[in-house]
C-alpha cells in the first residue's frame, strides 16, 4: 500500500516553501523557491508543482498525494483564490487552488497563512483535542485563526479572523489599512518597533527590527524592556476583548515576537487577567505555540489537506 | 398522532413568561407569573411547571412535549445552571434545567436570553438559512448571540457572546461590570440615557428612559436627536470591530433601542461602513430583527428545544 502524504505549500512575498507531510505531522521532505522571481501566479504554481513532483521522486518510496494545502496572504478558502494580496507581484483575484488541482491532479485547499497555522496547531501542535481556541501570529502584522466547536471560523465570505484590525485605541496609530488604532499597530513586530522608536526618540526610518529590540532588552536596555512591557499590556487588552466573542479555553501566540518568551508573555498574561470581564478570569491560558517557527508554514498548509481527508473519511 | 410542541420559558428579573410553540414557530398559548414572588429557583420552577401543565390541558387537543427551552440571565448551556445572576433573588449556581427535566419529564435546555433569541431568529425569524450572523439585543445592556457555521457560539465554558463588554473606549464610561469603556455603556438603552443626560445637562438620577428620548427626538429635540446619532456612531464602531472576528453576512438588532427605527439604524449603518476594514465594506447588512418584541423571549427559548429535536433527528 502506498504511503499517504499531503503537500503543504506556503506562498510568501519573497519565498515559497513546500513539503511532504505524513498523517502524524512529520515533514518528510521540503524545498523552497523564490516567489518574487515569477511574474504570474500561474507560472509560480507551474514551477512549484514541478519541484513537488521532483521531490516526490526523490522521496524514494511510493507515495500517494491525498491533497495539497496552500497558505497564502489573502487566501480565501471559499473561492480558492488569492484576492488582492498587497505583497505579491500579481494583482486582482487569482484562482491558485484551481491551478494546483489541475497540475497535481489532487484536491487543493487554500486559506490565509494564519488560519492554516491555526489548523496546524490543532492537528499537530498544542491544540490537539481543543474545541475553542485562538491562534495569534505576531509577525509584521497580527494574524489570527479562531477555532469554535472544533472548526476554523471562516465567516460568510472566508475572511473572518482579522482581529489585528479591530480598533484597540480610538484615533490611535495609523495602520497600513488606512484606519487608526488597529490592534496590529501596537501588537506585532512592527508595532513594538514603533513603540521602541517613540521611547528612544530614534528616527522613524532607523534600521532596527524586533530582534534588535529583544537583544537590547536582554542586555538591560530600559527603553527596550519598557517596549516589551507596553506591547504586552496592549496585547493583554486586545486578547481580553477578543475573549468576549468566542470564549476560548486557550490562546496560542506564534511568530517572532512570541519567541521573546517571558519578556512578552509575562506582561501579556498580567494585563490580560486585569482587563478580563470577571466571568472569564483565571481560566483561559495564554501559551506559546508548539509549532516550530520554520515548520509551521508547511505543517499548517498541509493540515488543510489532512483536515479535508479526515472530514471525508468521517462520512464514508 | 399527537401534535408535537415545545415549551419556551423566559425567566426575567421581574416576571417569567412561558408558552407552547409548534414546529413552525407559532405560539399556541402563553402565560406569565411573577419571578420576584418566589424565594428559590426550585419553588419558581415548581410553579412554572404547574402552570405549564395547566396550559397544556387548556390547549384541548392532545399534545406531546418535545422539550423545554429556558432563556435566563447568566444561563449556561453547558451546565444547565443559572450562574450568579445579579438580577435574580437566589444566589450562586442553580441547576434550573435539571429542575425542569425532573418535573416535566422531557429534555430541558437552558442558555442566556440573548443567545436564545438569536436561535429564535435563526429558526423562526429573519436569519433562516443564514450560517454566519450576529444577533444584538439593545436592552438595559447589550447582549449578543453569535452564529458561526450555522451553530451558536457558546465557547469553552458556555459564556461566549459578551461583546457588550468588549472595550470600545479606553478609560471610558464606568460599566456595571466594574471596568471602563464597555460597549454597552454607550450602545444600549441605559447608554443612550447617559448620553442624553450628558448632552442636556440633566441630573444623573433624572427620571427619563430611552422611550422618553425617542419621543423627544421625534418631536425635534436637538439633544435627543444628537443622542441617537452618537449612539449609532458608537454602535457602528463596535459592530465594525466585531466583524473582524467572525465576518457575519448579517447583523440583526433587537430590543427597545432597535424599535427606534431609522433614528438608530441610519447613523449605525453610516458609521459601520466608515469604520469597516476595506475587505468587509458594502456587503454586511444591518437589519431589524423579525421577531416581535413580545414573542421573542418565548420563541427564542422554545427554539432551544426545537433545535435539539432537529439535531437528534438528523442522526437517526
Amino acid at each position: 500500500m502506498k504511503k499517504q502524504l499531503a503537500v503543504g505549500v506556503d506562498i510568501g512575498g519573497t519565498n515559497s516553501v513546500f513539503g511532504f507531510v505524513d498523517r502524524e505531522g512529520k515533514i518528510l521532505a521540503r524545498g523552497r523557491i523564490s516567489t518574487a522571481l515569477h511574474d504570474s501566479a500561474e507560472e509560480l504554481v507551474k514551477v512549484l508543482c514541478k519541484e513537488i513532483r521532483k521531490l516526490q521522486q526523490e522521496l524514494g518510496e511510493e507515495s500517494e498525494l491525498v491533497g495539497v494545502g496552500i497558505g497564502a496572504p489573502n487566501g480565501n478558502i471559499r473561492s480558492g483564490c488569492i484576492e488582492f494580496a498587497p505583497n505579491l507581484k500579481w494583482k486582482g483575484i487569482v484562482p491558485v487552488a484551481n491551478y494546483f488541482e489541475t497540475d497535481l491532479g489532487c484536491p487543493a485547499t487554500l486559506t490565509n497563512d494564519a488560519k492554516a497555522a491555526a489548523l496546524g496547531e490543532m492537528l499537530f501542535g498544542g491544540a490537539k483535542g481543543l474545541n475553542d481556541f485562538l491562534f495569534i501570529t505576531l509577525g509584521t502584522g497580527l494574524g489570527s485563526g479562531i477555532v469554535v466547536n472544533g472548526e476554523l471560523v471562516y465567516g460568510h465570505d472566508g475572511l473572518a479572523g482579522e482581529m489585528g484590525h479591530a480598533i484597540l485605541i480610538q484615533n490611535g496609530r495609523l495602520c497600513g489599512c488606512g484606519r487608526n488604532g488597529c490592534v496590529e499597530t501596537y501588537c506585532s513586530a512592527s508595532g513594538i518597533r514603533r513603540t521602541y522608536l517613540e521611547k528612544s526618540c530614534l528616527a522613524p526610518d532607523a534600521k532596527i527590527d524586533s530582534k534588535f529590540i529583544y537583544e537590547k532588552a536582554l542586555s538591560g536596555d530600559r527603553d527596550a524592556m519598557d517596549s516589551f512591557t507596553l506591547t504586552g499590556e496592549w496585547l493583554g487588552q486586545a486578547l481580553a476583548n477578543s475573549v468576549t466573542y468566542t470564549s476560548p479555553s486557550d490562546i496560542f501566540l506564534f511568530g517572532g515576537l512570541a519567541q521573546a518568551g517571558e519578556l512578552i508573555f509575562t506582561p501579556t498574561r498580567k494585563s490580560f487577567e486585569e482587563n478580563l470581564l470577571n466571568i472569564y478570569r483565571n481560566k483561559i491560558k495564554i501559551r506559546p505555540s508548539h509549532l516550530a517557527e520554520n515548520e509551521a508554514p508547511i505543517l499548517g498548509a498541509a493540515s488543510l489537506a489532512w483536515k479535508k481527508v479526515k472530514h471525508t473519511n468521517q462520512y464514508e
